[in-house]
């Protein structure tokens, strides 16, 4: 993949987590959010989400010709899959098959494919450095479907898992978070780490998806190797944000479209 | 159906609740009765059962050659799905496909196909006279899947749901339950509801298998149209009850087979 | 309580059902319509509500002088409370004394006692009507503590088990919904159910709160014996409805008053 | 503490974890394990435990002499509160304060008190080495009451939070673990750790409590400092070796006892 030229400049996915709200409790602003992105990732009903707000996350995709994915998350509501709980590779694969298989049948009743698989918050957090626990999901994505994406940070353990498994990946990118110097993302707790001006959003994602490059906090250009780039939809300001970051990389002449459309 | 010859005196099926095992907490002696029955009706982890109980469910019935199908229920494990609630025909949809769907996803990694669908418990219980409900568990098996066969009970709602959206139905009967004169159950409460003589349970499976009748508790014969018979997987003897309802069926010349063999 | 003279035109009390945000997911403007109360309903996390907002509930409930209750629900999340459950006597007295226990541990910790307990939602509404269900839950209030307060419609089982068992009740009327002419509330589902002009709500509780009587939707001026009255949190403008009913009620000389105050 | 002579020889308690049972799943043999401690830490509905369970375990206690203490967990009922997940202090202080309120609650319908507080099987073993998750812990037992005895490993991090707090504290060994040289426990995957053996067990309780030492699994007698022995009641054989223990003690002069009657 290091010699994968297809994404420079051309091609580029934006997806943005979605179907978060839960029984009465309403989160997001979906239905803005998914006008400007081209995958959504969904949640599965075990850190949020639920059957009925599955159903109308998929159909609302279908609509707009998003590509659906699912988004599993750990077994904790009340925290919102934002905990690292101490789960074994086999639990870890066997609740991404569970999560996928849910989401997978609202997909399919809509008459949709299941494109990608993203771990959700602390799942995905977690996976980055554990190899265990990076497997044990890669292969509940391979159990589950071999022609699911997964979708992980550039260099993590996820990456290499689904790779050594023979799965397609995609190596994700942030637009609104502040990057260090070695690529990684700069903690939430620090000041500037989130970034919510649309302009400089768009700005950034720009230089991801036509450059490979992105202007780390110190102020030093960085190589990024991104096949998607995630737009939060939870931030104040998200859909302004999202359509700006659309509108500019359109402008620019960049193709939006799914990440199954160039990932190898 | 009503003019359907197949399952007279020649195949039957014998069913039974699996995989409702939660965590820590075992339940039922699965692995036993699962060599003497044809159909797994498995937890799909709302009322009962959790991803690895899921797993290992369906990778023994399908050492075993038995035909897998899925057994959702209310979302209430602290009652065991046998509490009625009060869910619209959208939730039990929305219901039917989440967890038909998680289930889906063990079977198809085994190389499984689904067979069928049997509610659990009070969703059974409360479908069998309510429409919409019925309705709505319908709609739910017919997204997940047209090939599906929806099980219930002989005239209820849930069979004329599953008929009138043109899925193929299974009509269940019970091998140790006491039946009324007008064919209902008779309820848990009644001293002699419930049969746990293995050689009383077996001669009654014979008589609806073959016969199509079965002796009411008030001593007169009845009809009783079965595509299916359910033997329970956690009362006392539930395996020798099942081994002896076997080998009396095969001594018989029955065929015991899966129902999708058979049902129209 | 028939010839209970206390509550005539002098003392007023207003409740409002409080605290069921639940981890990420917000809801109601509590801090807004907490200002204008004199009790708080407050959600014990199991139909909404955690431990981390019963504890804010409580703090703030405290800073502003308004009684705390217990407001207790089904254990279902998912459906936020509002499906009834068909649970046991045993178990509704079991889950009554969970509940209050657990939000008693917060009030205590803060110097609080518990004042009164109402139950949400369908629980509420299945036990108007519901002898075995009522007495379940007065039964569980008495457990945890016969000062409490055990509020409901008046007429209804709920009060009547209370009184049964020696509790002291409260009679609830609603400022901001429509009665029939026999005293019970004009169903949701019909236009005009429900009063959001905060200048008609005050009116109407005005009515209650000093004449004992209301305008039925029909245009006829019924009796409604209240020792409470509910403001909804989760209406638009609930904290403008809330602040001019307090207003209205104080501008008429009504002492605004936490209901242990006078309820008999 | 250190130079504490009141518990050499004298008086010891013996607890058991207990009401672990949820809904239709039943665990442990409790009423069995009952008869032969003296102090019951009783589940709180989050890693295990229902309000039935808990209502019926206080019962059985309260018939049998035996104290009740709580027994709060991981909201993790799916892995039985076994792994550890990362939770705030103040998620711990509250999770505490919340199922201490709900067990009191069925305790003081009873007319008990609860004595004591020890933590479930991951938080317990993560606060050992965890001074902000056991300081979490301490201020949840602190704010729910003053008067409970924290329980836990002789110089952990949660026996130090509560002595901070000015709680009394009670060290607690185990009974039928094998300890390394340095006084841990030996891991449970390594053979031998546990014992089952009833006579094997007894010796090393007597040893513990009469003469404050145990053999280690090297052979080599060690210290422990012990106000409380846990024997585990899920083990095969629990009840034998609890009668065991306890008909032992006797027989040696050592008074059984709550914790409560000599922790200082």
């Amino acid at each position: 993949m290091a010699s994968e030229p297809k994404n420079t400049g051309r091609a580029v996915d934006l997806n943005s987590d979605m179907g978060e709200s839960f029984g009465v409790y309403p989160m997001g602003v979906d239905n803005e959010v998914l006008r400007w992105v081209t995958s959504a990732n969904v949640a599965c009903g075990w850190h949020g989400g639920d059957p009925a707000v599955m159903r109308a996350t998929v159909r609302r995709a279908k609509e707009l010709g998003v590509a659906v994915g699912a988004h599993p998350g750990y077994p904790d509501l009340l925290g919102f899959g934002r905990r690292v709980m101490q789960i074994s590779q086999e639990e870890a694969r066997d609740y991404t098959v569970y999560q996928i298989g849910a989401l997978r049948a609202f997909a399919e009743a809509q008459g949709l494919r299941l494109q990608h698989v993203k771990a959700h918050g602390a799942l995905y957090n977690a996976a980055v450095k554990d190899p265990e626990l990076s497997r044990g999901i890669a292969e509940g994505v391979a159990e589950a479907g071999r022609e699911l994406i997964l979708v992980g940070l550039p260099g993590s353990e996820i990456i290499k898992a689904g790779r050594a498994l023979g799965l397609r990946v995609a190596r994700e990118a942030f637009g609104d978070r502040a990057y260090n110097e070695d690529g990684t993302l700069v903690s939430r707790k620090i000041p500037g780490s989130l970034i919510t001006d649309p302009d400089a959003v768009a700005q950034r994602v720009l230089d991801m998806a036509a450059e490979g490059r992105i202007i780390a906090i110190t102020g030093k250009p960085i190589r990024v190797e991104a096949d998607t780039i995630c737009l939060h939809g939870d931030t104040p300001g998200a859909p302004a944000i999202a359509r700006r970051v659309h509108e500019r990389l359109k402008a620019a002449g960049l193709r939006l479209t799914p990440m199954a459309a160039f990932v190898a």
